[in-house]
């Protein structure tokens, strides 16, 4: 099967998801500064959870370009993915909401983990049905960024119930090393 | 007429259908496990939910693929499934914020069963056009799979009245099978 | 300038414009019928916006099929087509709400008024710069479902203030008229 | 890169943050023209919102238009302005629900600003990769329009706290001189 279906749907859904995060921004009632800065966890969360939707984004658009087809379990392994990135606007709103009390971020960084793991998942489906020698196996070899990343959240997760801010901290640090576009998959084309 | 704004479209209506499910999920005010547990039929809805409409993106998905051109008449027939999917958040939200009563339970049953009919009714008029004789006609022969899930879905919605978790149960037997993707059409091409 | 664009925006408009009319049905708060019976005018409400947006989508379908090309004015024209119907969702809600009163029921004739205007202006603006001769015009020669449309449209608005039930009947008397695909440019190609 | 699934993606942003918009007109309780009146501030700013989001769309479309390839930094150039615009619908909501008191209608300036700059920025990476010989690079020359509309905003956003009108009037102006697509890339195709 053709892969423009595939792209088309996961842009549509993305691009939803993206969008309607800053709806959990409420518009606040007074028209002073004071009513306006209560606002600043809602923004930064808001901005935190639009890099990492625009991550996921461009790693698809990444590794979707070095694929040739896709398959029946492709479509089921990128609706897994969708699924878990389809919770973030609820986490995000969840967190922000509460100041980043320690299991909201924590469950926040659940979402992330996931959603990392399914694009593993989605990524080896997609070699299977390349092949090893193909182009797009040799350039995934190693991913030691999705590697590094997955490790991070894992340490992430429990101190969140230490510091929230330390959490939040590796998420962001998370957020830049992956704000590099993938020049792997980039590369060889 | 060519089938791909037609592809477009529905790519588009389905995303937003699968995305602003996630906005039944109300964000919780406390921050411990106690506020957030009560939010698992809601999450269970969800998740079942989202496979429906993913089963209905792939199945969609791999029907269009056979298909050559598309007419006024199969505009129609597929606005109308799109109409009975575009529902399932409403019937989504009503089941699970009344923890799985029996009335909603029973509606939620309506609207996968007249998706289900509307799916058919789309398959059948792209056969007409298509003719008897179509790679797409044979590859549908037999249908059973959309026959047993008619089947189960109007033996399911009475017996919502009678305990709501057979008839959870019996949808979630036809999300299993569907979860497979048609391999009847996928196999010929 | 290729029109492929202008189709996939106008697409993903009205695919949320379609989409989030569903969100007007608030879910009820009981799990009997006699909670379920009050939503039967948003639902029959939603059900002829439904209708009338998949015509517009229908349309516009055909029109941009038997289009070559479109220039920057064209691009304004379209999306001044859209703005009308993104009003479609509000006065949908509006009338719906307010077991169809005379003055929303007399605002969504004219929001459909504006928008067949919106429609027509767009076809001339298309036929301005594809010729008279074309194809595209002589296919659209008369438009005498347009007119119809429009006269009832004027017919209906004023009406509503006498019974509005008798402009909802002319609303869904147009609704049927169009139901039929656009032969007249569906048949040339 | 190919540059399709980068407008594809825009294209649904764009989409949908048009369309949200609409959402934040609440319907009014009342059936008579006293409950719809109080409704015009929210339906001009909703209008403002509308054409200044189609301005951005319009200019998009026009810019990528005359790009050929888009790389890495490409995409989340892209994203960037996309994040600005997202704020859109929330300082219209702010702005309007307030009747346009002075800091919202500041606020709304300063993210129209930073849209503005955006596109500027996204402009001079199209040119970096494309070469300052490119078509693309002459067909920029200068940007006059981009230019005074990054003034008036500097202008408008301090004067929204001697009298809001100004700065809103300053808007206006800014997108009557958007309204006429950009001739100077449509032009040399």
């Amino acid at each position: 099967m053709p892969k423009a279906r595939l792209e088309a749907f996961s842009d549509g859904v993305i691009a939803v998801i993206i969008t309607i995060m800053v709806l959990e921004m409420k518009v606040p009632h007074g028209t002073d500064l004071a009513s306006l800065l209560p606002l600043w966890p809602v923004f930064l969360a808001y901005l935190l959870s639009f890099v990492y939707v625009g991550i996921y984004w461009n790693n698809h658009h990444h590794l979707l370009h070095a694929v040739d087809h896709v398959s029946g379990g492709i479509l089921w392994s990128n609706l897994h993915l969708l699924f878990w990135l389809s919770l973030v606007p609820f986490v995000t709103g969840w967190m922000s909401e509460n100041h980043f009390a320690a299991l909201p971020v924590a469950l926040y960084g659940v979402v992330l983990l996931l959603s990392a793991l399914a694009f593993v998942l989605l990524t080896q489906c997609l070699i299977v049905i390349h092949g090893k020698g193909s182009q797009l196996a040799r350039s995934i070899h190693g991913d030691a960024k999705g590697k590094i990343s997955i490790a991070i959240y894992a340490v992430a997760i429990p101190l969140a119930f230490v510091r929230s801010w330390i959490a939040l901290g590796l998420y962001a640090i998370v957020a830049t090393l992956w704000f590099v576009p993938d020049r792997r998959i980039e590369k060889p084309r």
